[in-house]
């Protein structure tokens, strides 16, 4: 048994966590090699792969990024303006995979599947992403590990906000799902916590912010990137005269800030956290859940079962097919246990009052 | 509404976290007065109790141990020899209280509910547990944070480990339930983890150090306090001429270094984590956790659900009744996903060969 | 003896150390009363005061910002267009202080002096400063704490930058002295290191990326937000057609990136820190250098060294008279021996090749 | 040029730093060549060596241990008794080196500097001590990665400690000099800091437990492994009636314990931190130290300055001859201003009252 194994999509805390259970198991349960691939499909695009033995896994679990590379441009039908399909499943063949196990998100999933289907090496696949937002799957690893290091941003921001009596802003990664703000928001004790998943009402948080600066509190805002005002859209471009380009504003916590300041007699702060979140060294959570992930791909791969995704459903280890999750995104459902907690215990999430 | 909580039993990361969002659930909803009772049960004995408002509990999220203090010695029915419940009764009579939120282990539970049917003021638990091993709840707060902190410990010994190319052991707290030093050992990437559910094979310990050493490879143990040699009585006291008391060695991982350093060639070290593990600043997952079991408990009071514990159940907030659970401990099952998973990627569970 | 006691200018992690060892200090020694003055100046203004005793500066020492708040707009001399210092002088007499103890920069600092003789209320100074810049201190205490973030912040942005290959440029603080940028730069193994000490050669910058890149090496760069390219301007504002506001670019690390682009090969992305480098809990080396700069305070009061700051000289404590280091920066010498370390051992200082 | 390079002695946060900044600097600013020689002096006498190229030495800054390996064991004159210089010397001359880089202890470069007049081959040494005792040094590299790592330890303790109302007593290493404990009980707010430098009181500090048990307040007391009691001799050792060998009990926290514990009210307990101070990754710090160490170490070596020992004085990098170090200890001071601060602020030295 040989099988290939690639990471593609952006980097994540435990994807060699996952790379490492995957290889071990692989080679303690069934003697397979392992044939790792160079960032991503690239590597079949590029013909660079590497052997992966023990000891090549052994001492990566809690390194953060991944050790075979990984890119989020390059696909295997086409690249660089060709059609590489043809050379990425002869390549294959040359290889002699019988499977390919596919650690990413969403698209490298689908594009995985798609190969399969046209080239003949079935595949598995981890789900990967930081935002927690891959459909049929209860908690992805990488997610505790940003949750972890935004709630440390958070009460750093914190101590500076109560020292000064200012506003806080933090934001956080989540474009349309909201899972990082939300728990980094709880577990950093943040007043305010906006999501994509709820339009926001700037006067009710302007309101809690006067309310608090009243009693002499600082305030403690964390917004997800993809979270707008009700009714509002987002520029966060705005062209510039005699410049072709537009200039990117830092992100909506800048504009959130300016919109407050206005509105507030404390000071208003913003801080976008960015690329520091999806990078560093797994929390032992995340090295666990990816270690089961890994091992449970190597459980599909030995019975068989292709076409599927590694998931974790009502606190179990389960697997789903790749169809029925492919181009769905989770959102953060508005009667989520963890969204009515937030409102009972009395953080605004910006709903209007 | 007039609601009592007091924190029983040994401290534990996230109590804080649950006073907190019981007391902010309650106020917010539904306007009820919260007393605090200090040091468990003896300050209702002592009558020891102060307001629990907004303020006093802001600031609390993160920090380690309970406010309120606890103890775990002091029962509400006798106290340094005296029968004390009719005092008891009589003071939570005066102080008028509608429920008791009790926050403990086992012991303390049982205690609030029996006292409860003697004075007729009801309870509802939460449970507190490093060990992760009540009944009928998948998963504690604070058990993360004991977890982490394992964690890193075996990665700190780890790198003394590879320098001089020894054997490590590293003890962790686990004296019926192996659950710590299972999830600690698998992300700290221990090569030998022994659990209390499984009598170890001291010559397979030995055989797996010996055949690392041969490979000059350090050997990484992760042994549960209350693990033991197949067939062997654990015998960490022994008796001293000449004197009454008897002499504890200084825990399981000494007695193990003991035996094993005989029978391998490499430098064996032990290790005993003791009281760090149940102290400090709760992780972000365990803050989350807490405060949803927190609010759940806010939940039953306000609903009338009494004599029932909060509990965590196929990954969702549920409760049980308390008579379900008493007296029960939850060990690791054999056939543990967690356990298989470990076995499966080449750790030795100290299973004979 | 009545001590008054406050800090001024932005928080930094120690001031609650200093805080609790001039109080712990004074009352041991010399049963000294001491007044703790709320929001730097502002609380001289507002009349806002309140005795720090035992228990007050209790359990603080781990704890960022500062429990008596800070200010740094508040003048003691002229408030909202308003001549104050008379009021201020009258509120000083009526507390009946007998000095001040001022933990601030520089503004800070010189104002209490002036206030001192203005005023009759001699000042005994301790420099903060996250950047380390105070002339005449070799290190002050926070320094190690910005440090500590911004090294972990590089430590997880590399993660990133080797899986996919890219450019990573992490902004620190440092206007004006590059200290933050040249220590974690060193500590988190950054390969170019930028300060505004040194006009950096972009071409040379570019020169080492596209090198990296082409040994399938990422290149992580760190830049004090004070960095600037030879000959050029630092244009991080830029006029917007039909408003009247000029936009704020978010930092040099975006204009480096936009620049840097079109130059290499690899992805360029661009991380700026911001708040959370003068948050959260101080570092123990920072908890102990601030202890001692808050007992040194004490000696000070104690020996009646009026008009003298705290302050660190050939790794002893020491103090040197205010208006010796009044309206100055201690910015990185040319010859320093970090620099000259950081060159030898091959980091790039963006100096022309 | 061909210079080799070995750690000798217990492992220490920081001497991946060192090795990496020796190897940069040399290849850089010389084009020397660099032979890692592999666990200390065995290395010399097993004949096991390897080049250190600039790819062996990146990105191994933040890791702790030691990639070369290390041994407290061997020695290049005796092994396994046998006399082994003369073929230490022959493998010298084999691998043509030209000086020997030693990084560690007083006991390694003694007799690195001994083999160098046997041999010829000359010696530069790093000093290399946990326990920040090294005459002439003022401050060695991993010394504040230990004290970071009891700091934490003693903050996880101290939680503990306030929830029960108890004595919490924590074990550092330190057994002739007791700079970790007197750093890390500033740091981590001991109320008791126990010294081998100040025999302590016994019944002063159990006044000091029963004076704060009386006042609600829990105890931290941090003790340095080789501190004793005024006029006492410190029995860890106790002879088993049977048993040829006698019992050694677990080290002096809990022999201070047992001996405390009659004398207060509150409950006393007690933790020995052990290996967990030695290893993992050294804090931003120390790797900024141990680099410039490295990189002052290559400066001896290209001037021909043999038989030298870097060190820190006056705050400053410099170097004294290794014959003005050897066998000397270098403990604290009874004045050192640490110490005095530590009395002022009101922590109890264990000095008779």
């Amino acid at each position: 048994m040989r099988i290939g194994m690639l990471t593609g999509g952006g980097d994540c805390p435990g994807l060699n966590a996952v790379i490492r259970a995957v290889t071990k198991s692989l080679i303690r349960q069934c003697g397979a090699e392992v044939i790792g691939i160079e960032d991503g499909f690239l590597g079949l695009i590029e013909r660079r792969v590497r052997p992966l033995g023990w000891d090549e896994v052994s001492g990566i679990l809690a390194t953060g990024g991944t050790i075979l590379g990984t890119s989020n441009t390059a696909s295997p039908f086409a690249w660089r303006g060709r059609d590489v399909a043809a050379e990425v499943v002869a390549y294959q063949r040359e290889l002699g995979l019988d499977a390919l196990v596919t650690i990413g998100g969403d698209g490298t999933m689908t594009m995985a599947a798609r190969l399969g289907e046209v080239g003949g090496v079935p595949m598995v696949g981890v789900p990967k992403t930081i935002d927690n937002d891959i459909a049929g799957c209860e908690r992805s690893f990488g997610f505790d590990t940003a949750v972890a290091t935004v709630t440390e941003a958070l009460e750093r921001v914190e101590t500076t906000g109560q020292s000064h009596g200012r506003v806080m802003i933090v934001e956080t990664m989540g474009r349309y799902a909201g899972w990082i703000a939300l728990e980094a928001g709880l577990a950093g004790a943040a007043d305010v916590i906006l999501l994509p998943e709820i339009d926001f009402d700037l006067e009710r948080v302007a309101a809690v912010c006067r309310e608090r600066h009243a009693r002499r509190r600082a305030t403690l805002i964390c917004i997800a990137e993809g979270a707008r005002p009700v009714g509002g859209t987002l520029t966060v471009e705005r062209a510039v005269a005699g410049s072709p380009d537009p200039i990117r504003l830092g992100g909506v916590a800048h504009l959130l800030r300016e919109r407050l300041q206005p509105r507030v007699d404390a000071e208003v702060r913003a801080t976008v956290l960015g690329h520091v979140q999806r990078g560093g060294s797994p929390t032992p959570f995340d090295r666990v859940l990816a270690t089961q992930y890994g091992n449970e791909a190597a459980h599909l791969l030995r019975r068989g079962q292709f076409g599927r995704m590694v998931t974790l459903q009502d606190g179990r280890l389960a697997s789903v097919p790749l169809a029925a999750v492919a181009g769905q995104n989770r959102r953060v459902p508005l009667d989520h246990p963890l969204l009515v907690c937030a409102r009972e215990i009395g953080v605004c999430l910006g709903e209007a009052g």
